[in-house]
C-alpha cells in the first residue's frame, strides 16, 4: 500500500487548486470510494511528502484536515489510520430495503394539498394585459427609491439598537393611515412583515384554533382562504350582496371574518358605512375578530374612501392589513398589520417565532420615502393615472364587447370584474384569452360558494391607453 | 332643523383643510354622534350653500361623498336623508352583554404559548459583549453593499419577469455552497426566504403532521424547538456526546431531525464524518428527513469545514438551511433553504401560501455582492479576525476565570460555551452579568432534556480585543 498510494493521487501544478486542497480532496475521495480500506494505515507524512515531491507541510495540513473531519485517526508519532464505516458505496452502506423507495420523502397533508390549490394563479414570463393585481412599475420613481435605499444602507452602521419593527417607519406609516384611512392606533401597533400574505398567516395562526369557523367573502380572495384553512379553520364562504358581505344568520359562529371593505376583491364594491357598522356589531356580539384587508385602499376614483373598519370599531378586534406592493411597486413586497395595542408583545413574539421579520435598512428606506412626500405624491399621481385608465378600459370594453360583458364600475383599485352570460365557461374563455396574449382570472375560480356566476377579472392599472385598446380588441374578438 | 344645521358647523377659512373636507368630516361626525337623527332630511344643497356662504359645488361634493360612504341616501331632485343605524354611540349601538367583556379577544393556544416560550431571548438596546449570535457589523463593507443595493434598485424597471427566487442569486449562492460546503444541487433547489427561521417554519410545515415525532439536539437551538412544535410535532431532545447528537435506540421514530453539524449550537462541536454517515444511515432506515442548519458554517478556524450532510446524503432527504445574517450582517436577514429537486414546485407554492417571499431588488443586490467577490472576501477577512478574537477570548477567560469555567474550544463560529460547576445557578449568574453590562445566555435555558449542566454561552465575534478584555474582567469578577 505504501507504494501504491502515491500512484492513486494525481496532483496538478497548474496554479489552480492548491496542492493541499487537491491532496485532501483526493484522499477523502479514496476513503469514501472504498479504495482505502477501513483500518488501513497511511504512509507517514514524511514518506508521502517525499514520494509525491511535496513539502512536508502540505501533507501534514491535509492529514490534519482529514483527521479533523473524522476520516483519519492520527496520534502523535504514529501513522494515520483510515476510520471504519466511511465508505459511501450505497450497496454496502445502506440497508437493502430502503434503496427500493428511491429515497422518496413524504410531505405533510398541507404540502400535498398545495398541489391541488387553485391559488395563487402563477403567470410565467413578463406581465401581459389585463393581468390583475399589478401596479404600473414603469411609473414608479425608481431613482428616488434607490436613493432612499442607498442612504438607508449607508446609515446602517449607526443603527445598532434595532427593534424588529422600525419606529420611524411605524410613525410615518401611521400618520398616513390616520389621515387617509381613518386608522386609530399608536405607532407600536404596526408590524412590518415580509408580505401581506405573511401578515395574514401570522394573524390567522395567532387567532385560530383547529376546527374554528372563519368567514371569507365569495367571490373573494383565495390567499385568505388558504391562510385561514392552513391555520386549521373551517372556512365558510359568505356570498355578497350589493353592499358586500351579506351577514346572514349563520350556521356556525365565526371566530374570524376576513373582509375587503375598501374595494371588495374581486368585485371592487365599496362597503358603505351602514354595512360596516352592521359587521362591527355582529363581530362584537359574536366575539369574533375581523381581518380588514385594505390591499389597494389607496386608489379611489369617485370620492374619498370610507373610513376603515379598524377606526370605526368600538373595541379592538379589527386587524388592519395593508401592503406597499400596490401603492409603491410590487417588488417592495412588504406588508403591515395594525394589531390591538394589548397584544403588541405577543404579536412581536409571533413574528420572531415564524421568522416574519424584515430588513431595517428596507424599513428605513420606506420611512424616508414616506416622510419625504414621495409616497403620497406617487399615490396621488397614480390615482389620476389609474382613474383615466379605468375609464379608458370601461370605454374600450363597452365598444368591443359591450353586449357580452356586464361591467361593474369599480370605485377604486386596479382591476374590474366583467360578468359574462351564465352559459359562458369562464375558465375556457380565460384560457383562450391567455393563448391570444390577454391575461384574465375567471370569476368562477374566485367563488367559494355554489353559484353559476361567470366572469373575468381584469386589471387595468399597469397598462397605458394604447395597450388597453389593443388588448380590449383581442378580448372583444374572442368573447364574440 | 333646516335652520339649526348651519349653526352646528364650524368651517375655518384659514387655508388649512379644504372647505369640502371640513364640511364632509363635520357632517359625518354629526351623524355618527347622533346629532343628526336617522331618517332626518338635510336642507337642499342650494339652501345649505347659501346659509354657510359656500359655493354650491362644495356642498354638492360633500353630500355626494357622504352618499358614497353610505351616511346619506340621496336621489335626484330630493333632499338627502340620514341613513338609519349609523350612530356609533356605544350605549345604543351595542348589545349590553358584550360591553362587559371590554372587547377582549381570545388568542389561539399557540399565541398564548408564546408568552411562556423562553425563545428568543430579547436583548434591548445596543448589543453588549458577549451577546451571542452577532457578527461584527462595524467590519461589514456597508459602502460596497449600499452600491449593490442602489444598482439593483435602479435596474428594477428592466426586470419585469420575476420568479420568486431570483436565478442570478440562486446561481451565485450555489457556486459558493458547492465549493465551500460540499452542497450537491441545481440552482432551482435554492429558495430565498425572509429569514432562516421562516425557512425552518416552511420546511417543518411541509413535512410534519400533527403528532409526528421530531428530534432536536440538547443542548440545542430554541428556534428549532418552537418551529417544530408549532408545526404540530412532538419534539424529543437528543443529548449530545463528544461527536454531536448521540443517535440511540429511540422510543419513537422521528419524521424529522434537526441538527447543526457544522458547529453544534451551542457547544460549537464539529460533527465528524463518521457520525454524519451514521446519522444519514439512520435517517434512510427510518425514512426520516433532516434539517441541516449551517447557521454559521462559514467561519472555521482549525481546518477546512467538513462537507455538509446535504452533499453526503445518498438520497435527497436533507434540507440545508443557511442565512446571510452571520456571513454578511444581521440586518440582511435573508435565509435560504436547499430543497430536494423533486419538490421545488411544491416548496415554491408553500412559499407563496405562507407569504415567505423576498424583494428581488435585495436578492439581486446579494447576487452582485457574491459574484463581485465581496462576499467571499468578507468571509475570509472575518474568519481571520474572528479566529483572533476567539483566541483572545480563550486567553482572557482563562486568565480571569480559568478556575471556574471549563471552556470548549469551538472549531468555528462566533460563540463559545463556558461550562460552570454543576452547583452554579447559571440563570442567576447570567442575570448578574447582565446587570454588570455583560450579556450571556445560560446553558440551562438551552437544554431540552433533564440535565444538571450549567454554563454560559458567550459570543466573541462582534467585539474587539479591548472590549473582550474589559468584559472578561467583569465576568471574572462576578464568576469568582
Amino acid at each position: 500500500m505504501d507504494e501504491l498510494l502515491p500512484g492513486m493521487l494525481h496532483l496538478a501544478r497548474d496554479g489552480g487548486e492548491t496542492l493541499t486542497r487537491q491532496l485532501t480532496d483526493q484522499l477523502r475521495g479514496l476513503i469514501t470510494g472504498g479504495h482505502l480500506a477501513p483500518g488501513q494505515r497511511l504512509p507517514s507524512s514524511r514518506q508521502l511528502a517525499k514520494s509525491l515531491a511535496l513539502s512536508r507541510n502540505t501533507v501534514t495540513f491535509a492529514i490534519e484536515q482529514l483527521a479533523a473531519e473524522g476520516y483519519l485517526s492520527s496520534s502523535a508519532g504514529r501513522r494515520p489510520i483510515v476510520v471504519e464505516g466511511l465508505s459511501l458505496d450505497r450497496r454496502k452502506a445502506l440497508p437493502r430495503s430502503n434503496r427500493a423507495g428511491g429515497g422518496r420523502i413524504e410531505l405533510s397533508s398541507w404540502a400535498r394539498s398545495l398541489q391541488r390549490a387553485n391559488w395563487p394563479p402563477v403567470h410565467d414570463g413578463r406581465p401581459r394585459p389585463f393581468q390583475p393585481g399589478l401596479a404600473d412599475e414603469r411609473e414608479f420613481p425608481h431613482d428616488a427609491w434607490s436613493c432612499c435605499l442607498r442612504r438607508a444602507a449607508r446609515n446602517a452602521p449607526l443603527r445598532r439598537d434595532r427593534p424588529i419593527n422600525h419606529p420611524p417607519l411605524q410613525e410615518a406609516l401611521l400618520r398616513h393611515l390616520v389621515v387617509h384611512r381613518g386608522i386609530k392606533a399608536t405607532p407600536g401597533q404596526i408590524l412590518i412583515v415580509p408580505t401581506a400574505q405573511a401578515g395574514l398567516t401570522l394573524v390567522a395562526n395567532a387567532l385560530l384554533e383547529r376546527g374554528d369557523h372563519a368567514w371569507i367573502e365569495s367571490p373573494g380572495y383565495g390567499g385568505a382562504n388558504v391562510a385561514l384553512a392552513a391555520a386549521g379553520a373551517t372556512v365558510s364562504a359568505i356570498p355578497l350582496d350589493a353592499q358586500g358581505m351579506a351577514i346572514a344568520a349563520p350556521e356556525d359562529t365565526p371566530r374570524l371574518i376576513f373582509v375587503t371593505p375598501s374595494h371588495q376583491y374581486p368585485t371592487g364594491r365599496l362597503m358603505p358605512i351602514g354595512r360596516r357598522l352592521e359587521l362591527l356589531r355582529y363581530a362584537e356580539a359574536a366575539s369574533a375578530c375581523i381581518i380588514e384587508d385594505d390591499y389597494d385602499g389607496e386608489f379611489h376614483y369617485e370620492a374619498r374612501p370610507v373610513a376603515a373598519l379598524q377606526g370605526l370599531a368600538p373595541s379592538p378586534r379589527v386587524f388592519y392589513l395593508g401592503t406597499f406592493s400596490k401603492a409603491t411597486y410590487a417588488d417592495i413586497r412588504f406588508g403591515y398589520v395594525v394589531v390591538p395595542e394589548a397584544h403588541i408583545e405577543t404579536f412581536e413574539r409571533a413574528q420572531r417565532h415564524m421568522g416574519m421579520l424584515t430588513s431595517i435598512t428596507m424599513q428605513d428606506a420606506l420611512a424616508e420615502f414616506i416622510t419625504s412626500g414621495a409616497y403620497l405624491g406617487h399615490i396621488r399621481r397614480m390615482t389620476r393615472l389609474y382613474k383615466g385608465r379605468r375609464d379608458r378600459m370601461l370605454q374600450a370594453l363597452a365598444a368591443e364587447a359591450g353586449d357580452r360583458l356586464a361591467i361593474e364600475v369599480p370605485a377604486g383599485g386596479m382591476q374590474l370584474l366583467a360578468r359574462c352570460h351564465p352559459h359562458t365557461d369562464d375558465q375556457k374563455l380565460s384560457a383562450r384569452l391567455d393563448e391570444a396574449g390577454v391575461v384574465s382570472r375567471p370569476l368562477s375560480s374566485m367563488l367559494y360558494h355554489r353559484s353559476g356566476e361567470q366572469g373575468l377579472f381584469l386589471g387595468f392599472a399597469a397598462w397605458n391607453e394604447k395597450e388597453i385598446d389593443q388588448a380590449a380588441r383581442i378580448l372583444g374578438r374572442i368573447v364574440r
